[in-house]
């Protein structure tokens, strides 16, 4: 047996670029955590230590703030992440596959000022794009979404076997802090809008759907997304069930009707689904493999 | 020398309490991550293990849960560490001083739904209850308030040294993540409107005060406070600089009139500063010094 | 279109189990966050809540801790991968698939107690077990491992484009915060043993091996451990390029010959890469997709 | 009432300096986080933007990268932080307090390697240096510490009252992440030395004392410290009592003799102690508040 080298890839992560739009009035600015990974032709470097082929990772930082000159590029993840990944595998000859991972933070204006901001810490914007020199996927995504309904969840009817001491309950808090993506089948997009619409359906779903169990919220979430966007080929969603156990007062001689609950850390659920329409394409690689999956 | 025991204090920490009030239409909840420490009593146990006078933090874990069935007094942080450092001290014989800190997470109606929430991330109000027996001292406080403002802040005029390299400017961006805690010489107090009172005064300073320096910032965001409320005694403001550094794009032959900024990590500029009126009481311990100072 | 279910698995995530030893003299331990995930007959779960066939996380939860009490397999995270993975199989009927993700935290024994250890920090050793019914597939790995060289490491001759400004360098700092996952294609395997040499030969090429680019260094430690381990078929690393930025001090007229340098946070290079024999089975989703790739 | 300035100051958090000993065969390095905190004459710029008593926080941090060219300074954390403080007093006209906060992280030698290291992660060394013109206070210190023992540790006679649930035990495991602190009366210390003795103190109490409460055990490690090295005037402790609850697998029909445990996150006991010399002088502000306290 040989050692032979397989895939690898290499890049620039974490870029904070923060893009002030000062011509505007009043001022906007988008936020962004951007990293770049790149591959092709990168055996040299790893065989033998020769860089010939190497586009050094400090020049993927310089051109990911370059770039964020412009407009119309910077102005949505999605956006970005097409512009940068086409950038790298379109203009360096070895290069021949580009993902740009990006998260965007919410930051809302501080009442009527034109210049001065509060960031939002509600949840965090994510965008996937690839390409190879042919193919641009693009996913769109949300995490750090944390939601919680105070009723209106169930769970009973389950397995049990030898290790079963769950109790069932026709009423328990249900939250979650969701991480989704979803794969677009086109780029005619208009990416802020349809991230909106996405948000929309997720959060109305949840807040509307009565749960028999988190497996079935997410089902009827990510239905309600491919029902609204039919460019939407498939969601994926990574959904820590957050356990909110009620406080056992009753040894004290307390009532406790579902008010007074501790909020656990770990260990918690972790419940994991692809919802896809029955002629979606091959998303082939367009997810990151790195949130939730 | 012969070693004695000093200052001790022990207590159950970060206790993750949530509360919902299910008996109001829509449901409302309130969710805290609350902290207790206690002294007084406590040589046996140090010197020879006798833990007669100990209340064990178990208990103290059970009491806070217990508490929180209790709706005028789990309503506000403040109200919840009065009744609970209170508690502590005046049923507990050998217990003479009670701390008890809460982080209070805000959330979000889910649309009109009487049972939805959606966490905010935007930032956690805090108090900090401290009681002697006799005096019962409230701190409020916010943290992780994210804040930014493009433009109207300069920066120059300051001390030259051998180590000086720093460019003077007259235009830069200010961004802080805000912690500030303020003591209250009153309890009769509506803490809600008065939290919602500071935070505005807080963040319209900010957003409306063109700074020479972060420090003129936060004497100006503490004057506002205090001339709002005569009630609050004292401000104290931790606030880290995040440094937007904008990127040097002219060695690409592009243009960056502050518009493209990397966002730094560390290390950072950290200004504290009291703001406190002229005949305002000693503090006396009232602060939570883990914050900030 | 209509919306399906694609894939999806579910389970209990980050069970901290400490299981102590206490019949031998002197005791032992090992400590381990155990994540669970299973997959098989979910559909009428999500698509009517009709949870029939769910064996709840709470469930597995407890299998977890009472396994925890068999000698032979909770004494390897591999071994206990191994077990917990076919028990779910195995004994559940609608489950066909089990993926048991083990994070292990070392511990030293203090001096010679019988029974007090303090925890090494230095790493973390993991381990990713899949089963399907027929197959199963044993990853072992470790993360956190920080390695750092003071010379022996260069980087140039790379690719040079309009955004390049990196001058190249033939001596600097190479620091590196390792993730490396590596293929069993055995289970007659003594998993300690094997973990050791592993590490062994990752540290050493690291030492010993005079660096061109991170690239060229993972390329030779994967050789190294496949080279020492021929049942080990695969191995892929994911190494941030934590860069050291000697300090300009000439400024100031002082000298800086490498050493005086900032350890910068973000951005980093990330290097992502594969050694494999050249007969190697297809790997076939036996990997942790979330450490790194 | 009118508003004032009450206590401030502001420097730079955070350098992250690594320094390399070149000269040396084989090389030797100091990895720091260093935390500069000035203050003096700040009026003009907190009331009126008056910069010019403003030593800016970027020139703190030349100035650290700077000093830690000098070899005698920067080989101890108390050296390097002595040297930044009386720096920035002695030198700088309006300043007349400084306090320098560093974090020194632990590496050991790869093998023989010269230039090769792997980072420990075990604990951190800590050192707190306060200085106002005359005076020179150092505390020296630790966190991070995880020490755990699996028995020895009993836990009963405690106070019982309305909220009493605990059961009393005479053997339980024993688990902190310990925090301390300790003041020196001398400079003429050797410091690496004199934080080995203390950490051998530390441990050598936690591993043979037998404890009946966590209080008891951090009462006896600090009366070791201060037996050992009387020049340390007194110690604090921060010590998170780390619960390990034995999972209940009677309901299973397995024994569980202490052997199965569930390393829980929150809350947690937080025991807080001062050890002290009976005739030890008023630490007067020489201890980081932000440490446990």
């Amino acid at each position: 047996m040989a050692a032979v080298l397989g895939h690898n890839q290499y890049g620039k992560a974490e870029n904070r670029v923060v893009r002030v739009f000062r011509g505007r009035d009043p001022h906007e600015l988008v936020d962004y955590n951007v990293s770049v990974a790149l591959s092709g032709g990168q055996e040299a470097a790893h065989l033998t230590g020769d860089n010939s082929a190497v586009l050094p990772t400090d020049t993927q930082k310089n051109t990911v703030y370059a770039l964020a000159t412009e407009d119309d590029a910077v102005a949505q993840p999605e956006s970005f992440g097409i512009r940068l990944a086409r950038h790298f595998v379109d203009t360096t000859e070895p290069i021949t596959w580009a993902r740009v991972k990006l998260d965007m933070y919410p930051w809302s204006r501080l009442g009527d000022s034109p210049h001065a901001f509060a960031r939002d810490g509600g949840h965090v914007r994510t965008a996937t794009v690839t390409y190879d020199g042919s193919a641009t996927r693009v996913v769109s995504g949300v995490r750090d979404l944390v939601l919680l309904k105070t009723t209106g969840s169930e769970f009973w009817g389950y397995l049990e076997d030898r290790f079963t001491t769950l109790q069932p309950t026709t009423d328990r808090i249900l939250a979650t802090a969701l991480v989704a993506q979803w794969l677009h089948t086109s780029e005619a997009v208009d990416w802020g809008r349809s991230h909106d619409t996405v948000l929309a359906a997720l959060t109305g779903v949840f807040a509307g759907h009565h749960s028999l169990a988190l497996q079935h919220t997410l089902y009827e979430m990510g239905s309600a997304v491919l029902a609204g966007q039919p460019e939407i080929a498939e969601i994926r969603f990574s959904a820590p069930n957050k356990h909110h156990f009620a406080y056992d007062l009753a040894r004290f001689g307390l009532e406790n009707d579902n008010e007074v609950f501790h909020a656990d850390d770990r260990p918690y659920g972790l419940i994991e689904a692809t919802v896809r329409g029955d002629d979606a394409p091959d998303p082939a690689g367009a997810f990151d493999p790195g949130q939730g999956w």
